[in-house]
C-alpha cells in the first residue's frame, strides 16, 4: 500500500485561518493589530523571497508587516542599532532577522540582541533555554510546524520511537525536545552516527533535517513510519531526479528543471518513501509551508504575551 | 570478568587540584579569589549537607564562600531580593540557591533572577539555551560531572550510542545535549518509553537518572556498556540492599542501616551492574563528588568570564 502523503497546504491553511481569525479579534475587542518587521540584510535571492512571503503572509492574515532591507556592507555596529531600536519600537511585536547575514557579522551576536519577547524565530539562547526546560514560549518555527502536522494528522507521539536525523539548532535540537515534550522516546542522529539505517529504521516517527538531496532511502525507513523531512534542496540533475521521484511525478519535476533550472528536493528519496514509510510529507507541499504559518502565529503569540494576555514566564 | 569501578573520588580529586591551581594563580597573577555564595532557605537536612559540603570544598580549594540561611517562611519578594543584591555586588563570582525551596515560593521564578554570568549552578534558560545551541557557558554540574568521568577514564564518546534515562532540567536533559556536542548518537528515555531495556541494551554508554534505587537491572545493560549512575537513594531494607549489593559489599552496607538508618543506592542495581557492565560509577563514591568538584570549577570559570579573561558569549 503506497504511503499516505500528508499535506503541508491543508494544516497551514488551518493554521493561517486560526491566527487570522485570532488577529481579528486582538483588533476587534483590544484595538491591537499585531506587527512582525523583517530585516534583510543584502541581495540573497532565497532571503528575498522568503522574507517577501512572509510579509505578504502577515498581511493576508490581518497582521501589519515592514521590511528593513539594508545593504550587504552595513556594519555589524548599524545591524545592531537597528535590532535595538525595534526592541525598543512599541508597536513592533516581532522581529526577525533573515539568515545567512554576509560573513562580516557575528549571526550570534545579532539574533542573541533581539529582545526574546519579540523572537518570533525562537533562536535567541533564552527561548532556546525555555523550550529545553519545558517552558511555554516562542520556539522556532520549522519544528513547532512539525508537531502540528503529526498532532493534527492524528500520529500518535506519546511512547513512540521518533528519531530525529540532523543537530543544527534552528531544526534538529528544537525538534527533539518538542518530541521529548510530547512523550516520544527521542533519539538524535548525525554524520558521526554508526550504522545510521540500523537506528533509523527504529524509527516509529522519522524526521529528516539533514540538507542533503534524497538522503533518507528505502533502507533507513521501517515499514509503516511516518517520515517528515524538512530539508529543501535544489536538484538540475534530471538522472538525479529520476533515482528520486516516482514516474508519474517526474514529468512535472523535468519541467521545473528546464524552467526554472532545477526542482524542489527533500531530504528523502520520495519514491522509495512512497513504498516504505506509511505516511510521509512532500516537498515541496510539506513542513516548509508550515515554517511561515508558524512563523505568523508566533507573532501573534508576541502580540499576547508581550501584553500579559497570558504569560509564559509564570506557566 | 567483573566491571571496572569508575571511582569519583580520584577524578573530582583531580579536578579540584586543577581549580585550587588556576584559583592560586588568580590570586597570586590578579588579585582575584573567586567568589562563591550558597543561599539556603529553611530546614531542609539534606540542604543544610549539601551546602556545608560546598562551602568546606571552596575553602579548601583558596576560594572564598559565603552562607545566607533564611527562615522556611520568607516571602518569595524577600529571597528575590537577596538573589538582587547578590547579582550586584562585584565581589560575588557565583549565586547557588539550593533546591529545594518551600512550597509558597515559586522556584523557576528565582532561579531566572540570578544574573546568568553568575549562575554556577548552570540552571538559568539563558544558561540552558546556550548549552543545547553548543556554546561554552556555564553548565549543570551533574552532567558536566559525567563527561568528566568519561573522558578522564578515556572512554569514548564520539560515535557510540549514549542513552540517558530521565529527563529533568537538571541532569537528563543537559546531559542529552552534552553527550550529542561529544559526537554521541543520543536516545532519551523516560516513563513513557516503550520496552526501555530493549532500549538501553543497545547503548554502549548508558546514564541513569531515574530516582529509583536500583531500577537499572542486568537487562537494562548490554554486555561491556559502560554505566553511569546519577541516582542517590536512600535504602533502609535490608532485603532490597540483599538484592542490590554483592555480598562482599553487604556487611558495610547493613552496618550503615544499623547506624544512621538507611545506606546510600544509585539508580542501576550494582551486583548485575558488576557482572553485565564493562564499567561503572559506583553509588557513593562516583557521580556526586563530581558535582561538587564541578561546581568549583563553574565558580572560577563564572569569576574569569565576569572579568573578561575569555568571552564565552564570543564563541
Amino acid at each position: 500500500m503506497p504511503a499516505n502523503i500528508l499535506s503541508g497546504k491543508m494544516i497551514a491553511d488551518e493554521i493561517k485561518s486560526e491566527v487570522a481569525a485570532e488577529a481579528a479579534s486582538l483588533r476587534d475587542q483590544h484595538g491591537i493589530v499585531p506587527c512582525l518587521v523583517a530585516v534583510r540584510v543584502g541581495e540573497d535571492p532565497a532571503s528575498s523571497v522568503y522574507v517577501s512571503s512572509k510579509v505578504k503572509t502577515a498581511g493576508e492574515l490581518g497582521l501589519r508587516s515592514e521590511q528593513i532591507h539594508v545593504d550587504a556592507d552595513i556594519t555589524e555596529t548599524e545591524l545592531a542599532d537597528i535590532v535595538s531600536g525595534l526592541n525598543t519600537r512599541d508597536d513592533v511585536d516581532g522581529i526577525l532577522v533573515q539568515l545567512p547575514l554576509p560573513k562580516h557579522i557575528n549571526e550570534r551576536r545579532v539574533l542573541e540582541l533581539v529582545d526574546p519577547a519579540k523572537d518570533v524565530d525562537g533562536f535567541h539562547p533564552v527561548n532556546a533555554g525555555r523550550l529545553m526546560q519545558g517552558h511555554d514560549t516562542l520556539v522556532p518555527c520549522t519544528p513547532a510546524g512539525v508537531i502540528e502536522i503529526l498532532k493534527r494528522s492524528n500520529i500518535e507521539i506519546a511512547g513512540k520511537n521518533a528519531v530525529v536525523v540532523g543537530r543544527s539548532n534552528i531544526v534538529g535540537k528544537p525538534m527533539a525536545m518538542l518530541l521529548l515534550h510530547e512523550n516520544a522516546t527521542v533519539t538524535i542522529c548525525h554524520s558521526r552516527t554508526r550504522d545510521l539505517p540500523a537506528v533509523t529504521r527504529q524509527a516509529d516517527i522519522l524526521v529528516a533535517a539533514i540538507g542533503r538531496a534524497g538522503f533518507v532511502r528505502a533502507e533507513h525507513i521501517g515499514a509503516g513510519a511516518t517520515v517528515i523531512d524538512v530539508g529543501i534542496n535544489n536538484v538540475s540533475d534530471k538522472d538525479l531526479a529520476r533515482e528520486l521521484f516516482s514516474a508519474d511525478d517526474l514529468e512535472k519535476r523535468f519541467a521545473a528543471i528546464d524552467k526554472r533550472g532545477f526542482t524542489l528536493v527533500g531530504d528523502v528519496n520520495q519514491r522509495e518513501a512512497m513504498e516504505r514509510a506509511g505516511a510521509f510529507t512532500p516537498v515541496p507541499g510539506g513542513v516548509g509551508l508550515l515554517t511561515v504559518a508558524m512563523l505568523m502565529k508566533n507573532t501573534v503569540k508576541a502580540a499576547k504575551m508581550r501584553r500579559g494576555f497570558f504569560n509564559a514566564a509564570a506557566n
